[in-house]
């Protein structure tokens, strides 16, 4: 199953190394203005080659919007489009056709179908998320005419972590670094770490923290359509991912209830807002109207730029070295993907709700 | 959205204090033996009323079966389910008609449908997950033909916890205690826990551990339909649910790619395994034949057995006392239903899985 | 799969002489007020035993519902309800557990299944519709609320057959015969044939035609969704369904486009309609506020009161004559079933046509 | 919704005159060999510039296949596609864009979605069908794997028709003419009949007939997912058509059930079969291993080269001559059409049969 989202969709395609990445955003509200040059700059936060601590690999990535847009404007049809793969260096996988690399798809991907696409990890590779970052981008400029923002940023690597509390930080500044952590001492201190396990040819796990801000109340659904159950989909579908929190999340699992309920209180204009926000933005699996924060755990890449020992396709012992581009970390690149699955989310979400009532 | 599922699907139905709680379960494979009783226990051990340390409301929760079933074995149609709800107490929440309780779905619910059934918490109660356990109790006994087999514990309450690793743990000893932790010390702390807690008239958090064992390699897909990210969605579907990791989860963030990568072996039948399982039997999105392990935290639940400021419906302070019966801990009820919810889609992952291949 | 719907879904479950008929109504809309008598009075419609010429099998077919509504109105959550299947005599179908009727479903279903339930059908009976009325009386009564109204009306029996256009004939009259035809005098021919088919122990085939009125513009997508497409396949589903078509339909082909194009007029109030409506209401596949008409056959029912040959299961020659209660002509209980489905269809147009703009 | 099929999924997207027409195929089964120069056939087959009958538009229509293939077969991921828009003429539609034509899209997609791209119809041009025949070109292809053949001709131009039995033919001489009728001298009729039609800026309606050859037993369900309804849906969802039935259809209306039941017999292999096939090869919405047969009726298209009076978006009257390049007749490109959703709806459920039983 290549698409997500009930009303808001993207159905994504696209290996690594064949001709395009791609999709088609379907249900997107007709009528929205659509600034391409920002769905670009989305996608350019996510390619690789932006900085010595991510692939160098030189993807030009430059969107093709295929339909959907007249004179500027959504026509409320599918959005189809595609990234043409310019940059194959092919040859350098040639030496994985018949190797199960270790952590990889490779082993499970080739026992589930027969057959893969060795190059550059095939379907499996995260250029995969191209398609999602221009389906993020695209729904972020239909929440941003009913004033919904969506933030992330890098808030652990390795050892190095921020405040769980996002309010001590200025999101305005998560893009003046190429970790895109908001604190930028410690932005410094991660980017030495990723530069040290990178020159050992290691790699680093980390944490990234996201933000939606506006949401209005009514989001989600009771049952399985709890707001913070698709974003847990969302954000567990991305590569490396393991693992999704929302509000306290797993700190929440040693506190009492009593510390944790959070009171309402009546602001100046009448509105019910609540004192804390434990919570995260979500009561009951639909969106409470406060911040809605989470956290995405991304393991280190299994892609080591050292010699492995591993087997190939006949189950015989076989040392490996990767000569592809890889990044040392992907949470610089994988920011921009959590934004993108938030905004989709959110979105199909939205517009769900409009059918709630007649 | 009450439908959980593309191939084995739950559709599921009821409010706490209506008539019934049930649902319907769609793409069983036809010609399997069930056990009713089987399925009667598992609901049996989500049931309320169990021990001291859950909420004493004494339902029967006995399963009507209406459909699908013919001579002991599933027709391949639809499964219609049904439990009435015998013991209300509706009269007890008389006083949350127009409260908002805090950290209850109370008030969003409100917003979003513009009414709701206050009686119990409505579609929002955890009486919702009858419907979980009996459609995860027939995919059970599904997977049990080819071998699968699901396990859920509690590993931690509050501060205190399991040794991460399940392997440390005797599995059939889970029901052994009314913690469902399957180490008979550790369990009775947590229990001393919960009274004390109970006691306070406060509520307190923690974590299920969950297990897959006899999965074959191929389940998931490379995309949205990772396993783990179908794991995730519905876990986090469940009430009070905060958090999900699987394999090695947040704790791998901090770990370098050296450490973390599972290398594969060659065993004396000449079957691929690997030598360490950090990847939580999942690579890529999809199942590698290894065990499949992860995490669901869950909050403390939000009712409070003492009185508590709030607001109603009117925006006006408000001073409330719980009357219903509840848990002060939710953790020993939510282990099968953590279970339910992994058979469910591990069963949908593999019928999918069928269809890969011509 | 048993869900029909995108928004407005309808998940059904249930065979003939299993213990219900029923279902899940998972989308539709709250705040809704319900007449629990008129949706009773839509499956009396349905109900066998109205009269002579349709099957004597004398079910109460009492509704009952099992959530989603409270004090009268819609919460917004699932509609679970059951009929009981009251009056059986399976015995009467014992003699067809090893036999494969000609016509039925028996051989393919078995053949499909490995297994089937033989009794009156099992999940292959037309009872199966009851849950489809039960689901087109609610989606009725809020389509209501917009001034939505659907009919639909026996309009052919064997040859003896109505004007084609509904504007001859009295909608008001359509349930004054027990054929529903809104014809008296043709009413009785049609009567009239049926009792000369059932005394020769035989069955008629025949159409109903269906009328959608106060459909705003808008309903129904440009591809896939076109909303004739999903009436067909609605309309295609109901059993003995042979054909479908809408507007001039199959008499279409037979003309010139310059006879059949619909030309725009602006009425007295400025508002946009055509001078005819060959086209059946929809334009691409796009309500135009006009009235939406067409047509269901649907053949002379297999099972007939007289003995027949055909096969059993171990590919033998037997004889058989039916002993269940069966209908000699399905037009006057299809009536309602024909007006269920377009009801669901609208209503989960209506819905999804709220989410395409803002 | 611009989403088709459960399992074997069609996502398509594109306008007329938009960049291209294109679509993702998710679902289809890994390691399939795909011949592409004869998917590129088939969308030969319906492109226009053919013949003297169907439209002038010179579009070269060249498949680029974007992913999921490698090394020729299918890896089991999604196939993304597309066809490049290369022969705009979209001066020729400057006058329609404040027009509302008559019988076409322009007004109800307008007041649908606030906006349409006019140029050639937009979204709701024919040229969306190049997906539909894409898809279904990769669906046939698998489909021969296991046996299952497809076929379509024009049965109906006008009043000229053929015999209703597809026996009468010779399926292998359809493509003989460009009406694609596979009696040659009928062809030469309707040709002349589109010629005259042509000549006087007119159009004509027509019947298409489908035929499934070699589909095992057991495909369809018995409630909403009946092979015929899926049938229904997709045949409907395409440009113009107006009507559907299978096996007998609209004719088995006015029969008896004694006429239409189809007989069991036991060939000499042993296998079940019936002795004559009025069903059209479906019993109970199942396949039964018969031949399955079917009409689609087309409309004459609406857009005569000729003036004709409408009105503009301002409600005012005008006059109207259409510039662009047309059919006088849908049927010749309708055919392949029509075999791509056979062939789309007969895999999905040759897959999701496959999960009907462990």
């Amino acid at each position: 199953m290549n698409t997500i989202g009930h009303i808001y969709r993207l159905t994504s395609f696209g290996e690594s190394h064949g001709p395009a990445i791609g999709g088609v955003i379907d249900g997107i509200p007709a009528g929205v203005e659509i600034n391409l040059d920002e769905v670009q700059r989305q996608l350019d936060r996510r390619r690789p080659g932006q900085s010595s601590i991510v692939t160098a690999r030189d993807e030009k990535d430059r969107l093709k919007v295929l339909s959907g847009l007249f004179e500027g404007r959504t026509l409320g049809t599918p959005i189809g489009f595609m990234v043409e793969n310019t940059d194959h260096h092919s040859a350098d996988y040639e030496n994985v056709r018949h190797t199960f690399r270790p952590s990889h798809a490779d082993f499970t991907f080739t026992r589930k179908y027969g057959l893969r696409d060795h190059r550059g990890g095939g379907r499996s590779s995260a250029r995969e998320t191209i398609s999602r970052v221009v389906a993020g981008a695209f729904a972020r400029q239909v929440l941003q005419t009913v004033g919904i923002e969506i933030y992330a940023y890098t808030s652990q690597v390795g050892d190095i972590a921020l405040e769980p509390n996002y309010l001590h930080y200025d999101l305005a500044s998560i893009d003046s670094n190429d970790v895109r952590c908001p604190d930028p001492a410690i932005a410094k201190r991660m980017r030495e770490k990723i530069e040290r396990v990178k020159a050992a040819g290691d790699t680093i796990g980390g944490v990234v923290t996201g933000l939606i801000r506006g949401c209005p109340v009514g989001l989600g659904d009771p049952a399985f359509g709890k707001l913070h159950a698709l974003l847990a989909g969302a954000m567990m579908s991305i590569n490396a991912a393991k693992g999704f929190d929302y509000g306290m999340g797993f700190a929440e699992c040693g506190r009492l209830g009593s510390e944790m309920i959070d009171r309402f209180r009546v602001n100046e204009e009448g509105e019910i807002h609540t004192l804390t926000n434990h919570s995260g933005g979500i009561q009951g699996g639909i969106s409470n109207g406060e911040d809605i924060y989470f956290r995405v755990a991304f393991k280190p890449v299994a892609t080591l730029l050292r010699e492995v020992e591993t087997i190939n396709d006949a189950s015989q012992p076989v040392t490996l070295k990767a000569r592809g581009r890889h990044d040392p970390c992907v949470l610089p690149r994988a920011v921009p993907v959590v934004e993108a699955m938030a905004a989709m989310v959110v979105l199909d979400a939205y517009l769900a709700n409009k059918t709630c009532r007649m």
